[in-house]
C-alpha cells in the first residue's frame, strides 16, 4: 500500500490549520455537487466545492444529458403524452429490478414534477419537441424521448408507455460536440456561482477527517503537490462519481465490465466510496452497471438478433442499454445482428445522433444456412430461427418476443450479420448506502454524523435495470436533498 | 436502529474486566472455525471457540460434505482419475468466473494434495471409490465425484477432467439423517479438543473490541441475556458464514436469491461482515452465490431443459448448481425440463440420493405442439426446438450444447414436462476481502490489525460460478491460514 492509497480517516486533533473553510464542503463538482451547491446555499450555508480537474461539469457534462423524469411534465404534455407518479413507479419498480428500492422509487416519481419546475427555475431549457425514431439521442434539439423501453415489451404491458428522457436544449447542437449534458450542468453552477457557491479546481480529496466522536469534520486533499487541510462546519457531501475506472473495485464488485468502462470519466476511480467505507460507510447494488450497446439502434431495430446459439433474446425495438445488459451479463458478452441488404440500407439512411455507430456488414450471404456456417453458429440453429422469424413476420407478428409490428418485417436476402461480440461498455451503479436525505448509513443502519452524497458514488434507483436519464436524475434529485441536509445538520 | 442492530466497535478502554481470554478467539464453530481451532492450537496457541448454537457444526455439519480438492488424491489416483494442480486450476478460472481470483486459485491447488494430508491426519476419512452417475452426492459412502461440471460442455474442453468432490465417509448413511460434513467436523472438532482448544456454546457475538491504536482486542458478546467480555490476546478469527439469512443484505447485495435461501443455515445473518465493515474492512463478490437446482440430475439428463421461450441453454448434463445459476440469473428464474415417458420412468427408478427430489411431470400430452399450448410456450417455439433435438439426437448428436452422446435419446411420445419455474434456492458466496494468511483487509489495502477470518463470511475462490465442495474447500483451507496466522500475531 502507497500513501495514496490510504483512506482511514484522519483524526482532526491532528490538524493545525486548514487552509479552506465552509459550513459545507462539496467533493465533486458534477451534477450531484451542482445541485447540492445550489440547496445548500439556498439553505444558508457558506459553501466550497472541490473539484479534481480544472473546471466544473464532471460526467455530467460529457453526457447526452438525459434527465429521468415524469408524472407529467410541461413538456410531457405538450407532445401529447399522459403520465403519473404511480405510472412512472410501476415502470421503474420493474425496469430497475431485480432489487429496485421501491420506496426510494416511490419517492423519486412522487417528487419529479417539483424537480421539473426546480431546474426549469435553475434555467435549465427543454424544448417541448418529441423524437420517436430509434436511437441513443434526438438528432437534434429535441427535449423528450423514450429511453427506457417503457413502449418495448414487456414494458409496454406493465404500464401506460411514457417517454421519460428529458434532454436539456442545445441550439445547434453538433454531434460528438457539446450536448445536453453541458447545458444542464451550465445553467446550475450559474445559479450556484450567483448564490456564492466558491469553487476550487485541480484539488484531488484523498481522505475525511474525523472528530473524536465519530463526526466528519472535514477532508484532506491534494492540490499541486501540496497537503490541503479543508474544514466543513456542518457537513461533507460526497458526489465524485462511480467506479467505473478503479481496476480493483470493478474487479470485486463488477468483473462483468471490467476491462469495458464507457460513458464516464477517468475521475470516476472510486475513492469517495472507499473514504466512507472507512468510517463504516455501507454499500449496495456494487455488481449493477449500465451498459451501452455499441451499435446504432436504428439497425439493430431492422435486424434480427441472436446469441452464440443463433437464438434470439430480446425483441429488437428494446432500449439499447437493457439490450447491452442482456448481452453482457446473459449471452456471454455474445450477439450477431441479421440484417438483409434492403434493411441496412434504410438503416444506413436512417436519421441518428450516432451515425458513427452505424456498423457495416461482418458477413454478407446468399442463404441463411450459409450465413450460420460462416458466422460458425451450431448447425441449423440460425435456419431455425429465422425460418420461425420470417414464418410469424408474414402474419406481421412475432409471437416469440412481441416486437412492435411497425418493425417487423421478413429477413430477405442478401442477408448479412454484424459481429457484436465484446460490443458493450458501461459504467457502475452501485455504491453508498444513503437515507433519502442524503445522509450516508454506517453499516449499523445509522447515518454518519456530518456526512452526505449522492450520484454514482451512491446506490440510487438502479438495482439490476437502467434507464437513460437515471444517473442524472437522482445526481441531482438526491444532490439537492444531500445539499439541503448538509447546509441544515 | 435498536441497541442489538449496532455493531461500532467498543473501545478496549471502556470494558472493565473481561469474563473469558484466550490467545485466539474464533468466532463461529463451522468448518472455518474448526480447521482454524486446530492450526492456531498447533501453532502453540490458547484457543477459544465462541459458537452460537448449542454445539459445533455450523452449516459444514448439515451439509452433504464434498470438499473440492485435486491436483492427483490418493482417492483420486485409486479411482483411476489423472490430475495436477495446473489442470485443477484451469478448471477453476474458468468455471468460477467471471472476476475469480487466479492467484488464490493458484495458491489453492497448489496446496491442495498436502490439504487431503491434512485432512486425512485429522482422521477425516475418505473411501476410494467413484460415483459416476448424475446426482447431487453419492448414495452411499462412495468417496469421489463429479461436483462442478468438469465432465460436461464446455469445461470438458478447457481442462482434462477429473472428480474432485470428496465426501468424507459416513458408513451406514441414510438419506436426510447425518451425512458426509458430519464426518467431516467430527474428527476436526475432536482434533480440537484434543489438543485443548476450548468452546463456549449458546454465545452470541455483537461486536468487535478494539485498541485505541485500531488493534483488535476481543468481542463483546451476549449469552442468555447477559453481557459478555472476551479478550483475544493475539487475535479474532471470524467463521461465521454467509448473509444467505440476512434479508436486509441479501436486497443490498443479491437481490436474485432474495426470499429462497437454501443450503444454509439461520444463523447465516451476515453479522460477522457488518463487524469487521465497521472497521473498514474490505468486501468482495457480494452479489455472488451458490443456486442448488431442486429436481434430481437423474431426470434433468434424461430430458430437455428449456427456458420460458421454449429454448435450450445448458448441456443437460452440466452440474446441477451451474444449472441452478444459469437458469435464475440468465432465465428469468424459469425453466421446464421436457422429458418423455420412457425416460421419465427410467429416472424414477435410477439411484439417487436425492429420491425426495425426484418430481412427477407437471403435464403430460400426446404431441409436442400439445405440451407447448398447456406450458404456455410460444406457438411454435418448443416444437422447433424438439425438432431440432431429435433431428441431431437420432444421430447421436447434440450441435447445439454438446451434451454427452451417452444421455442423447429422441424425445418421444407420451411427453410430459415438468414445471420448473421458481426451483432456485441458495446461498450467498461474497463477504470480506482478505490476504492469502487470512489477515482481513481494510479498504486502503493494508491488513486490520489483530482480525482474521475465512469461510463463507469472506470472499474465497467463487467469484460467479460454483463447484460443490468449494465452500467447505476454501473453509478448510484458509481456516487453517487464519488460525495459524492469528496464533503467530
Amino acid at each position: 500500500m502507497t500513501v495514496e492509497d490510504d483512506v482511514s480517516p484522519v483524526p482532526a486533533s491532528s490538524i493545525d490549520h486548514w487552509d479552506h473553510e465552509a459550513d459545507v464542503v462539496i467533493v465533486g463538482y458534477g451534477i450531484a455537487g451542482a445541485a447540492a451547491a445550489v440547496e445548500s446555499a439556498r439553505a444558508g450555508a457558506d459553501v466550497l466545492v472541490l473539484e479534481r480537474t480544472g473546471s466544473w461539469g464532471g460526467a455530467a457534462a460529457m453526457a447526452g444529458g438525459f434527465i429521468y423524469l415524469g408524472g407529467g411534465t410541461p413538456i410531457q404534455k405538450a407532445c401529447g403524452f399522459t403520465d403519473s407518479p404511480s405510472n412512472m413507479a410501476a415502470f421503474l419498480n420493474v425496469a430497475m429490478g431485480p432489487g429496485a428500492d421501491e420506496t426510494r422509487i416511490a419517492d423519486y416519481c412522487d417528487g419529479s414534477l417539483e424537480h421539473f419546475d426546480w431546474l426549469t427555475d435553475c434555467g435549465v431549457p427543454f424544448k417541448p419537441e418529441f423524437w420517436g425514431e430509434p436511437g441513443w439521442e434526438p438528432p437534434g434539439d429535441q427535449g423528450l424521448m423514450f429511453t427506457g423501453g417503457e413502449n418495448a415489451y414487456p414494458f409496454n404491458r406493465i404500464a401506460e408507455p411514457a417517454p421519460r428522457g428529458h434532454i436539456p436544449q442545445m441550439t445547434g447542437k453538433v454531434a460528438g460536440e457539446k450536448s445536453g449534458g453541458f447545458m444542464l450542468m451550465k445553467p446550475l453552477v450559474e445559479t450556484a456561482t450567483a448564490l456564492g457557491v466558491r469553487a476550487v479546481y485541480d484539488v484531488r480529496v484523498q481522505t475525511l477527517v474525523v472528530e473524536s466522536d465519530g463526526r466528519v469534520a472535514g477532508v484532506v486533499a491534494r492540490q499541486y503537490g501540496e497537503t490541503v487541510r479543508v474544514r466543513a462546519r456542518r457537513g461533507v457531501m460526497l458526489a465524485a462519481g462511480s467506479f467505473a475506472y478503479s481496476e480493483s473495485m470493478v474487479k470485486q464488485f463488477a468483473p462483468a465490465i471490467a476491462g469495458r468502462p464507457a460513458a464516464s470519466i477517468e475521475q470516476h476511480d472510486g475513492r469517495a466510496i472507499r473514504m466512507a467505507q472507512a468510517l463504516g460507510a455501507d454499500l449496495a447494488h456494487m455488481d449493477a452497471t449500465e451498459v451501452a450497446f455499441l451499435i446504432d439502434p436504428q439497425q439493430t431495430v431492422r435486424g434480427v438478433l441472436v446469441n452464440g446459439l443463433g437464438q434470439r433474446y430480446v425483441p429488437e425495438d428494446m432500449y439499447s442499454g437493457r439490450i447491452g445488459q442482456l448481452t453482457l451479463y446473459r449471452q456471454e458478452d455474445t450477439a450477431y445482428l441479421i440484417i438483409d441488404g434492403d434493411a441496412q440500407e434504410d438503416a444506413m439512411a436512417a436519421t441518428s445522433a450516432t451515425p458513427f455507430l452505424k456498423r457495416p456488414a461482418t458477413w454478407v450471404c446468399d442463404t441463411v444456412a450459409e450465413l450460420e456456417a460462416e458466422i460458425g453458429l451450431p448447425v441449423g440453429s440460425l435456419q431455425a430461427t429465422i425460418g420461425a422469424y420470417n414464418e410469424a413476420a408474414a402474419r406481421g407478428e412475432d409471437p416469440l418476443l412481441h416486437k412492435k409490428p411497425e418493425w417487423i418485417k421478413p429477413v430477405g436476402t442478401p442477408v448479412g450479420a454484424i459481429d457484436l461480440r465484446a460490443s458493450c461498455g458501461g459504467f457502475t451503479l452501485g455504491g453508498l448506502m444513503t437515507s433519502l436525505d442524503g445522509a450516508v448509513l454506517h453499516v449499523s443502519g445509522h447515518p454518519i454524523p456530518g456526512l452526505f452524497a449522492a450520484g454514482r458514488c451512491t446506490a440510487g434507483l438502479a438495482a439490476w435495470g437502467y434507464a437513460s436519464g437515471v444517473s442524472l436524475g437522482d445526481g441531482s434529485f438526491y444532490g439537492r436533498r444531500a445539499g439541503r441536509s448538509a447546509a441544515t445538520a
